[in-house]
């Protein structure tokens, strides 16, 4: 019996990532493959370049998007700044400071650990200590808006305090980039990576970075080589590098770099910060609703992300079956908790385009059926109201 | 003034890859996008793995597409398999023999180098001189369809003799697989990595990789960790692995994937020796016109891939003034030479849907124009007539 196509279904992606991906943005992914070296996709590169350094507000050279997913710009990160030896201080408020742990030691640098709860911001105060205790760090590496949990850190004072410390900075903004504030120049953040499949809603695939001169002048004078030749920035900027001669080194995902520019030009017409605005309203609205409910987040108010939404799961309720019922029944997809959250929290994202007041009130009424239904101890009825009078 | 909208042209792509992508492939990449953990995505999954099951000739349960182009496949297999102090002899008759030795060295490992001209096939008396000289050898690494010079080496007996001297093989396999015979269970291959953009059609950024009991149980045993996390195929396989239960590992580029299973199925559908006879009769026309334009092919016939065709570029042209041409005034993309063949050689790709008799009619009719207009020494108006007469 042979294979036959796949036809996804219509689903409302309100998970942790991927999020709803525009129309415009697919068609433009299917439009006809032209070849990595030819003139007109070098154009494309460069406004690619262009829309980036906005989207991260930046004037970095060096911005780009990486050819793998956000893990991939993670790495390329890490095992450019980081040399064999280097002593690397690593906040860890959820689940992606873990993974950054595990890039450092690969890199064979030692990786100091500054631990807050999953749920809290990064305490400063810890990283100053830590700072203190180790004269001898090169890098600070902490994520902005931790996907996990739902909470965002105060990056311009966890940078300045690296930089007080004369340490290079790796900032994750996987989740943060196009949804809430995020100034890579004003902040002076030194190296940061992201996604397309989250508040950009490319699809997932590519992982935007860029990288100011003082992480440039780090990568230059490496004394060993880059372990990764596949990410190796000295070799990547040949062809992603400024000037019309591009040497060739990977065959760049041509298709996915036409979805990611579609979707950077439909943010350069709303305006970066009318998507800030629009992510901040919209969990506005959620929020509203849910606790109409009886429901309330995980994250304390000042330091939540409008774009991922961390609910305490009510006691009693098998929350995978819950989970699997929105899927089924309302082709609405959230997240599950992750690591010591597995089981405790939902997260609800409304990033990108799925961040609408329709998808909202969607997502409150199902929400509010499949809990009424299964019998939870909710205030059934109610959270539709009060999104409204938002 | 805002950036627009990129509209590519429609570009013949008869370069070394990316090559055309069928209209069905386009529309499946455009399909609204769906997470990573959706249970039809899982099941899109598994389907993938049959495909390529298929594509590769195996039977190898860890057969999956690593989420990036090629050049991330070859460093997947060189990451999990070679250890720090490993010594890898590495054959190199071409450009990406080169880069095997780049990773080789990044990982830690000796590169042993064995080298022949380029367009020649791997010799593998040499390969066996330089087994016998290096028993401490653990691997050796090869291409079986070099890309750079249209060459092809007898992959089943390099093998063979690598086995004989206890080493695991990894095979580049990027241009061969789906457009010639390549056998990953018959011929004993251990490693294996390829690309999407090459004779399956499908956009570029995906590397298919298939690993066997032998390589499996090589990673298993590994003393020190993988240097790359989002390589590390220990973790991978938790999310590409067997069963309905996947663990996150990274974000699976989900439109890419949709469009690489409906590439598979244009492959099964037509059925995989039929898609090489075509590959290898398309050739034919393409070779009879060029002889009778006068022109020749850098690689001796019984190594000739009949997807990549190196020809050797008339006296006194301007090679690259005439690729400029036949893309601006033809829509038309053929290849230029690297490394030493820079200058010397076009290459023309007839791999995977750019294989018709259509493309190599308007290829052969482009060419003699533009040969013919700058007064190249060719035997002009002959090329149409010979290839229709094959």
């Amino acid at each position: 019996m042979p294979i036959g196509s796949f036809h996804p279904p219509l689903r409302t992606l309100m998970g942790p990532g991927p999020s709803n991906v525009d129309p415009r943005v697919l068609e433009a992914m299917s439009r006809p493959t032209i070849g990595h070296l030819d003139p007109l996709f070098i154009t494309l590169m460069d406004e690619i370049k262009t829309l980036l350094k906005y989207a991260f507000q930046t004037q970095n050279e060096l911005t780009l998007p990486i050819s793998g997913p956000g893990s991939v710009g993670m790495e390329t990160c890490f095992v450019n700044l980081v040399e064999p030896g280097d002593k690397v201080i690593v906040c860890q408020n959820g689940a992606f400071g873990g993974r950054m742990r595990e890039n450092v030691i690969r890199c064979g640098g030692t990786a100091v650990m500054v631990e807050d709860n999953w749920g809290d911001p990064v305490d400063p105060q810890k990283l100053e200590d830590a700072l203190n205790s180790n004269p001898d760090a090169r890098i600070v590496a902490f994520v902005h808006a931790e996907t996990s949990t739902g909470a965002t850190s105060d990056a311009a004072s966890l940078v300045e305090l690296a930089h007080g410390h004369d340490c290079l900075t790796i900032v994750d903004a996987v989740t943060s980039l196009g949804g809430t504030a995020l100034k890579v120049d004003e902040w002076q953040i030194d190296a940061v990576y992201s996604g397309t499949q989250k508040c950009l809603s490319a699809p997932p695939g590519l992982s935007p970075v860029s990288f100011n001169e003082r992480a440039k002048e780090r990568i230059r004078t490496r004394k060993s080589k880059v372990q990764s030749w596949f990410m190796d920035l000295n070799l990547i900027m040949e062809y992603w590098g400024a000037g019309s001669q591009r040497t060739y080194h990977h065959t760049a995902p041509v298709n996915s770099l036409y979805a990611l520019h579609e979707a950077l030009i439909l943010l350069q017409n709303e305006g970066l910060e009318n998507a800030w605005t629009r992510h901040q309203n919209n969990h506005k609205l959620l929020l509203a609703g849910l606790e109409a409910m009886g429901l309330s987040l995980l994250v304390e108010k000042s330091h939540r992300l409008p774009q991922l939404n961390s609910v305490r799961i009510p006691q009693g309720v098998d929350e995978a079956e819950a989970r699997k019922t929105l899927l089924k029944d309302y082709n609405l997809e959230i997240g599950a908790g992750l690591g010591p959250l597995a089981g405790k929290i939902w997260r609800i994202g409304l990033m990108g385009r799925t961040s609408t007041s329709d998808n909202v009130m969607l997502c409150l009424r199902a929400l509010d059926e499949v809990l009424t239904n299964i019998g939870a101890d909710i205030n059934s009825g109610r959270a539709l109201s009060a999104a409204q009078g938002v």
